[in-house]
């Protein structure tokens, strides 16, 4: 029997191990590239090397970076009264992406999972406080999640820094934009009332 | 706003390329890799850099191969009195797993599919009837894919490959072997009905 050639075996065995490739599409990958795109892999490949070496966290707000200090971080205009802090770098894109907030942030890199392991201390939550103690924001915006997790993260951080004095919000939750009432989960329409406001 | 740094979107680019990833798998297998991966990225690297310069069709068989021939066409206990036409090396691969062939292949890295501007020239069948007439094996087997496109391919294979006074065959059709009679399809179940063979 005559399997891949071994480069082949190698690649797929490679792509086998990113989330949400099997090794059916690992195949399907390693045939595109072969038939079509000799210099797409190689232009991935460098790309891929280059990462591995050059993309790090910022040691400020723990989100990716190119340098030892993210773009956010070291913007001067950006307002260091709010310290928004988000479960991973993709919500802080989002944030980002719908504008209106031009505060700081901290990426936790996760959330409070006892399940899989993760404590206070894999999300570096140590680092939070001794942030918060040291910049010394005026109001702390925990933008987790809203599932189960996200609001046991959001629980703790704010018992472990509502002793610092610091003002903690929480984005406001209840019916989405473009939402039908008719289609809202009750625990959203039920929020959605509690916090209804005055117009 | 700040959107990601620009080599974590270069590679967010370069992944949504391939088939079967769109920008959310292409993101998630971004942080993967920033998270928890940078050995594997480099690794990775390294394997899409090779196999750009090292993977190649072998000349004689059109299958991928590491060198100018493949390990098939240069195995001398292969039958050279036999030669299967398949349409991809997925399938060559799936014959060689199953054992019980042990003659040359030749495969053609496509199916005839007019829609998608994919003829007889694009599939080299030109280089496929020289080979015939050249190498001269007893019996052509055509396993190209029980669906539309491959047998339309197998019947223009037929009646280029027929006036060179080959024999030409087709791998048998009926119900897959641990299969239901039951749950087989209109079509399986009339082939299998009309090829039945004798106990």
């Amino acid at each position: 029997m005559k399997a891949y050639p071994e480069l082949v075996q190698k690649l797929i065995a490679a792509l086998k191990k990113l989330p949400g490739i099997g090794p059916r599409s690992a195949e399907r990958i390693v045939f595109h590239i072969l038939k079509e795109g000799r210099s797409e892999a190689r232009e991935l490949g460098e790309i891929l090397i280059k990462i591995g070496e050059s993309i790090q966290f910022c040691k400020r707000c723990h989100s990716i970076s190119e340098k030892e200090t993210c773009a956010i971080c070291e913007d001067a205009t950006r307002d260091k009264k709010f310290l928004c802090v988000v479960e991973t770098p993709k919500d802080l894109i989002a944030l980002e992406k719908a504008g209106g907030y031009n505060g700081l942030y901290h990426v936790l890199l996760g959330v409070l999972s006892p399940l899989e392991g993760i404590g206070p201390r894999e999300l570096g939550i140590n680092d939070l406080v001794k942030r918060v103690k040291q910049e010394k924001p005026a109001e702390v915006i925990l933008a987790t999640n809203t599932n189960i997790e996200g609001e046991t993260t959001a629980l703790y951080l704010t018992k472990v820094l509502k002793p610092l004095g610091v003002k903690i919000t929480r984005p406001a939750r209840g019916l989405p934009v473009g939402g039908d009432i008719e289609y809202a989960d009750e625990a959203t329409l039920a929020r959605a009332m509690e916090g209804r406001t005055a117009v």
